[in-house]
């Protein structure tokens, strides 16, 4: 009864060998598929839960649990700490996620959540476009180039035939290192062109906001010379306050949450009153042709994080893990053949390992 | 940054090294000492959250943080599928708990809390008892015989010069095993005798009920023919409606909770008003001079299992596999130097390890 527990060095084995367009298509084949077959009471999703605190520094640390009914309970564990950056040189966004069965209680698995989550943001972007951009989307708007950017333009890369990107961000330096960001992502076709918002959003299909705008400080654009058929997909609003989309957009717009109980708490949605809200990215993806009218229209995907988001992509992880035999399997959790005995397991196992002795530095 | 997995073995040879007395012996101490220095405001507790299902079986996977301020926050997660034991020959309880840094959110560490749980039960029963008990203390009780009644005894053995132990559980099964479940502990000068209450109860000092008696099946023992000074160290009452003392043994009692608002919520305290509930713990550990006189009349030790117990055992694991450099130190998070790049980390790094490919059922 090990626990599988899939390393970094094992994760990057794992998207090396699978290859990084074919993982970004297999996760949005994948969420596609899960929310076409979603049932709502297939899944409980409770309120996370969290630390804040002001010492050693401002942080968080949030647990997001999740269950699969008759499978698995699914627990993120993720800390914000926004100034590990210039303090340690470490991301403001370490995650975790893990595993466990509902048969026994027992750890099944455990592995890093930062670059999952990234990886199925965008993929669920994508997702949401697909149904609701024009097919031949093909110029796309970024307002915001961090990390989020990243995912999402990889994700929207693999779904329409994109020719242009036009980028903004408040910090030049962001913009700047944007192209060298995503040149590992084979886009050598594409044209980036960077300035100010109102001085490229006239052109764009598709508008990305992933931004990390301050509390009560959006919109990140102005409701000016934008496609009818703008398709936004809103990223960073994901506190009740922040948000990045204008209210008269909002107002116009077929909107449509992730999770909608969630969107409506933090997301753009938070700022609608629900029966102005629009179906939610599994109802999209079941009666995608009831929406083809909408192509022509302005819409918003209201992307908040839905937790079964990250049960797909753990489980993807795991399947790939078990194919490519990567991971370390470790029995974690004392097992007493007598369960009357505590101390049991202190005595020989036939199958007990020495103990794993550290090579520090090795 | 890596992350310290203390696998069962890892576990075994610390215990196996350091010797289950000792171990014992420290735990009281640690809990000891961190009761005294406790102050309110340097944990935060919350209250437990979880997952009740029937499906595929009855069972139960619950999370319960806590966080020491500017230090960690430690999660431990708890499964209990009561037919684990009958239909998979696995322990009913598997629980794991991990640590995580304040300063970046960073996994520290990851172990088995099962084995550490009935250790720091047994230890804080006799850190309650040292105050409570006559210092002479030598005849013993115990109602219940499973699990958690091993670590009961070895605890009380450590801190009494205990001489005799009547023994009584609604399974004959269980009684009947005990003697060798304790072996190991050698307690050779002990003498143990099974029996129903009743034909014992006036012989004991100290008495502990840790049975699993249904909601609204209680009290495990009448209140007739009790010593005058006897301690009872409560430990199965841990839901609402489920409780082991009677009334008025309660009416007439000095009765210490370990986690006032816990125990008043599903411990013995839950049938008291709350101004007729005793010190708790860390008082009683503060001020233990105070309560020299109320050895001599009844006491009863409300234990429900405090998190701070749960932080301060993990803590002193944390500690001896660091001394004896055992445990598993792997990379778990995905760390890219480019904190703007969820990529990035997937290029070639300077300490990147192979994977670790599974050798299985080697």
């Amino acid at each position: 009864m090990k626990t599988t527990i899939i390393s970094a060095d094992d994760l990057r084995y794992i998207v090396n060998r699978i290859g990084l367009d074919e993982l970004m298509d297999e996760t949005i084949h994948r969420l596609t598929e899960v929310f076409d077959d979603y049932h709502p009471g297939e899944t409980v999703i409770p309120v996370r839960g969290g630390f804040k605190y002001s010492h050693p520094h401002l942080g968080l640390i949030e647990w997001m649990p999740g269950m699969r009914i008759g499978d698995g309970v699914y627990i993120k564990v993720v800390g914000y700490h926004p100034s590990s950056g210039a303090l340690r040189g470490l991301p403001t966004i370490l995650s975790t996620q893990s595993m466990y069965s509902v048969s026994d209680g027992h750890l099944v698995s455990l592995m890093d959540a930062s670059f999952v989550t990234a990886l199925r943001t965008g993929a669920a972007s994508a997702v949401a476009s697909r149904v609701l951009a024009r097919s031949g989307s093909s110029v796309i708007g970024l307002i915001g180039t961090g990390a989020q950017a990243v995912t999402q333009l990889h994700a929207l890369s693999r779904v329409f035939p994109l020719e242009k990107v036009f980028l903004f961000d408040v910090d030049a330096g962001a913009m700047e290192s944007f192209p060298a960001r995503v040149a590992c992502l084979k886009l050598d076709h594409l044209s980036m062109e960077s300035g100010l918002v109102k001085e490229w959003i006239d052109e764009v299909d598709i508008l990305v906001t992933a931004t990390s705008v301050g509390i009560g400080d959006g919109p990140v654009f102005q409701d000016a010379n934008l496609a009818d058929h703008i398709h936004i997909n809103s990223i960073g609003s994901d506190f009740p306050g922040k948000f990045e989309v204008p209210n008269s957009v909002l107002a116009r717009a077929l909107v449509c949450p992730d999770f909608p109980e969630q969107a409506a708490a933090e997301g753009e949605c938070h700022r609608m009153m629900p029966e102005d809200v629009g179906p939610d990215i599994q109802t999209l993806v079941k009666q995608h042709d009831h929406f083809s009218n909408d192509r022509e229209r302005c819409t918003v995907f209201d992307s908040t994080g839905w937790a079964l988001e990250d049960i797909v992509t753990m489980d993807l992880f795991r399947e790939y893990a078990g194919r490519f035999k990567v991971g370390h399997e470790i029995q974690l959790e004392t097992i007493s053949t007598d369960h009357r005995n505590p101390y049991q397991f202190l005595m020989e196992h036939p199958d007990a390992a020495a103990p794993h002795i550290i090579r520090r530095n090795a």
